[in-house]
């Protein structure tokens, strides 16, 4: 197991005087993705569940569309190096990471989408499976946050949980944005765990690729500390997701969707 | 000019009630890179200065050496597209653009470095142009913080600064960590402003993506209100950078070559 945080001295300066300490500092590790032995993505991460992230990439960019399509994946700690052998590539999703999708080519539908991949494996959340109260929405962040424990100290890290209404299901951490919610995702596909009554909690803000991550995993509730991006919750509205965000000392904002968050106060 | 905020309605809980208010939320906006008319990237980002941030993340990853190569750019706003004309493109580099370089292929050097631009392309300070006080480092981030505005209302953007011991000369702000720099970058490319004297004052965190940018740009000192990581100090360390960080209320943390700044107070 590599170590996902390290202790390192440093010269601190606390009450006019510089003085070396030792303090936590966390990892950083960059993992690169072969598809049938070809290098496909670098991802810099936590070291830690990184079969299930990789996992989780790869379904979530639609490059593997179940997780039995699997033949194998390999994770070499050493080189920091992962690979995934499959005789059910989707080779055009391959071609296609990280293309940008040009909507005037496509009509009118799915304008916000930028890239081709999330244009192609994006779902529509076109049930409500849940529906959740206000209290909820304080009761699951703070569940999250309790459990995050050491990362609080070193900062900057990013917090994931999957929850359903009455607690946290499964929690991941990562120094990267999307790799918390792949970890979460490629751990779901192997256990053949649905998501589709689930909810995504997350210490971050939602961008537009956390959004897509969120609907992507089949998730129709995204719980935030922070705030969104317009991008994003234009996203939501098409697809039919409940974007929560600012949830903060028993104050909150529903952005969209709100159908599925009640005022359990009022 | 596009809008980097925006105005939405939101359901806001405040109280114990659900209200609808009028609240601010970032813009995010896709912008693909055309170089030679070949499609080569695509970046999600605050819509301002967008020319500049393309010159400095094209500079940083090595696929252009000089600001003279540059024959156009041409900002499609409509569409997020940036065309680059060159006759001057460095094609290895662009083949190379996000490609994993293999360390034990490379011998013993710069084994901190996980792709090959970055290995190519990052600049080691070799020489001490610029010494801080503690006081310094506390000034420089109240003044990038104070500048900061509208966004600290908004939330979760990055906020960069270039500056020199006097003050901030240059500010920008990003939804994306690395764009943020890359502004700076290509602002300075643009109008010759020599770097080697100056800082760089980042409000998120020193990853080593941070760094290497910081180091593309050929700075020599980063000061940050956050958390490094591991993989980013060990680059300074190597590329002689120093780094500070946990910059707040009269405490801070040198990280990496301490010889650049002095305690003021002792």
């Amino acid at each position: 197991m590599l170590p996902i945080s390290t202790t390192r001295t440093v010269l601190s300066y606390r009450k006019g005087e510089l003085q070396e300490v030792q303090d936590i500092v966390v990892t950083e590790f960059p993992v690169t993705i072969f598809l049938n032995d070809e290098e496909f993505a670098t991802v810099v991460c936590t070291p830690e569940y990184m079969e299930d992230m990789v996992v989780g990439f790869l379904h979530s960019e639609g490059v593997l569309r179940s997780y039995e399509d699997i033949r194998s994946v390999t994770v070499d700690e050493s080189q920091g190096f992962v690979y995934v052998e499959t005789d059910k590539l989707v080779k055009l999703n391959t071609r296609l990471y990280n293309k940008r999708y040009i909507t005037s080519c496509c009509g009118k539908s799915r304008q916000s989408f930028y890239f081709f991949n999330d244009a192609r494996t994006v779902k529509t959340m076109k049930e409500q499976n849940v529906t959740l109260t206000v209290d909820d929405c304080f009761r699951l962040m703070s569940e999250m946050q309790a459990g995050a424990g050491l990362f609080q100290e070193t900062g900057g890290v990013h917090n994931a949980a999957l929850c359903d209404r009455n607690g946290v299901l499964l929690a991941r951490t990562d120094i990267g944005r999307h790799n918390a919610l792949d970890k979460l995702y490629g751990h779901c596909l192997k256990n053949g765990i649905s998501v589709a009554d689930k909810i995504v909690v997350f210490s971050g803000r939602i961008s537009s690729e956390i959004l897509l991550k969120v609907a992507k995993i089949g998730c129709e509730v995204v719980l935030s500390k922070s705030a969104p991006t317009e991008l994003a919750l234009e996203m939501a509205d098409e697809l039919g997701i409940t974007a929560v965000g600012f949830i903060r000392h028993e104050t909150l904002n529903v952005y969209t969707h709100p159908e599925r968050i009640q005022n359990s106060r009022s």
